[in-house]
């Protein structure tokens, strides 16, 4: 092992059954934790037992929400190797979310190698089973002491990790989708492009009238004019509209994605046109009247590809793909999992193996 | 005492000078704990020692950020009672941001009563100096383990309290403010009128630019069209104009301050004309240029009444007031903390004696 202190786990629990693991419910014997202060910047980088944290009752995560979030996979590959999906660009959308939410940067070299060894370490914890995988949570919080409302001067990172199925639990299956035009998850100016904790708390209400009106998920429309498709719950989304596939621009109220920046990249090699540009919901509902709206699907790390089966909006509703998955979701799923699984090539480099 | 349970803290703390306690940077003995299981919805409401909290790290507060708070001050008056200033203002409005992030609410009742036997427990702690108060921060953080994205199914409900003094170190006294054209805090649609953390994790940046370049806090303009007035740092906001007085309108991005409402009664008491409307931000830079723009102060229950002495916009800086407080700002942080403090008459029966 490298510099990296390491506290043994002397009481490892039973592990989950891998047929149902859900999603984020179990976690694994150990975790990375890093602490910041002023005087010694991050330091103090350790892997020590899973287990609670204490913190006092005014740290500052509780009151002013100064948090950032990462989410990746880890798999065991054909091989038996074990493999991370681009990770490279999480490390980095980290940062990004750290300078948004003013939480001071982390060395992604040094942060990259505690995973390594975190999940080295906690190994045997990365399912086998379809569609099962290791999720890592990398995770900031501002933990000073202090009720100012400012930037923290002490903050915590911590890197827990899941074996998790599928995020739905039905697996790859079509999802019905409600346009949400109440409700507004982000806003130019905001903080939608940083993954951070209040963008989440600010959906889930619309999340709960979809669920109640029968649906899984909310399509959210831009914060200013109310007119433009931005994301899907907490993905990003795609149409395949006469034969050309549209997802919203980054427009800086949207996630950069690394799944969204995927599945533009293998449809563009397999030949589809994909164009990044500003979608009304009006001109997507009006393609579905002509009868051009093909496909629709959703990418993020939890659940890779989510078909989109129907769509409300307003007093109108519609089905897509014949409400079934359709034929490039499928075809995007197959392979960002297989190249994951390192079950095939792997052309642009995405896949790194860790141990 | 009623059924509240209380352990009493058998290591009480040396309390702080009081001429110098700042804010939000010293907690009393004892803090209001009550939890809430799908099972047993909010329960065992106690007072215990103040000190940390063990969360599982997977808590949904540090990753979907369902947090939200409030802040209210005690006072000791002349006659040496205890009072609160407008409490149930603060549970209405705690369970109104409960909804928008849906949390479960709370039995305002049960909780006033938690909160007074808390505030008498550790009386001692409310300073009697100029310009301090006990600041109460009641608060409720999600803390089930689970990373789904979804409204959890555990929380915890907190009361802290802090002794404090101004909550700008040079009391009340003109502040700079820079009209922030970039960042956004709040959209309509969004949180901006619930008292949550994400508002405020989305600020600190803006914040941060602001005191760079020299100035205390920022104005915050809205999220559709960058135009209108809505809010200064963490305050709302007037502006006396040619004899009116203008605050921004409850537009659902905005925070309902109690304060607000207190300054809205006071001025209209006193014979002058109040609206609520909405303010472009060209509209109140061309009043200060015809020279009728009076007056400017932020209101909230940190600071009280946070007089505007200088503003800036783009590239043009206008003062006001001279720079200095101004006439109505002084008279209505006296009259608001003169009642506070029981040294005026309460002629709206704003002064809840507690104890």
């Amino acid at each position: 092992m490298s510099q990296i202190q390491f506290t043994r786990n002397e009481q490892p629990k039973a592990k989950p059954d891998a047929n149902h693991l859900g999603f984020g419910k179990y976690f694994t014997d150990h975790m990375l934790v890093m602490d910041y202060t002023e005087d010694q910047g991050w330091h103090d980088l350790q892997i020590v037992p899973y287990g609670p944290i204490s913190l006092d009752p005014s740290a500052m995560v509780f009151h002013y929400g100064q948090e950032v979030f990462e989410g990746m996979k880890a798999y065991k590959t054909a091989d038996g190797r074990i493999s991370l999906f681009r990770p490279d660009m999480n490390l980095k959308r980290l940062n990004a979310s750290c300078e948004r939410i003013s939480i001071p940067q982390v060395d992604p070299e040094a942060l990259m190698e505690g995973i390594v060894e975190l999940v080295s370490v906690d190994r045997e914890w990365i399912p086998e089973g379809d569609d099962t995988s290791l999720y890592l949570r990398p995770f900031i919080i501002a933990t000073e002491p202090c009720l100012g409302v400012r930037a923290a001067k002490e903050y915590k990172l911590m890197v827990i990790l899941s074996p998790v199925g599928s995020y739905y639990p039905e697996g790859i299956h079509p999802v019905s989708i409600y346009v949400e035009d109440e409700y507004v998850r982000a806003v130019r100016g905001g903080t939608g492009m940083a993954k951070t904790s209040g963008n989440y708390a600010s959906g889930i209400k619309a999340q709960e009238i979809a669920k109640l009106e029968g649906f899984s998920q909310v399509l959210w429309l831009d914060g200013v004019e109310k007119k433009y498709i931005e994301e899907v719950g907490s993905m990003n989304v795609f149409f395949k509209i006469g034969g050309e596939v549209i997802t919203p621009e980054l427009s800086g109220s949207i996630l950069a994605g690394v799944t969204r920046d995927s599945a533009i990249a293998l449809l563009r090699s397999w030949g589809l046109p994909v164009t990044e540009r500003k979608l009304s919901v009006a001109e997507l509902f009006q393609a579905a009247r002509d009868g051009k709206l093909e496909e629709a699907f959703g990418t993020g790390t939890a659940a890779v590809i989510s078909p989109i089966g129907t769509m409300k909006w307003g007093d109108e509703q519609i089905s897509i793909a014949g409400g079934d998955t359709g034929e490039w979701s499928r075809k995007l799923y197959e392979a960002i999992t297989g190249i994951q699984k390192g079950l095939l090539d792997d052309p642009f480099g995405w896949r790194q193996i860790i141990l």
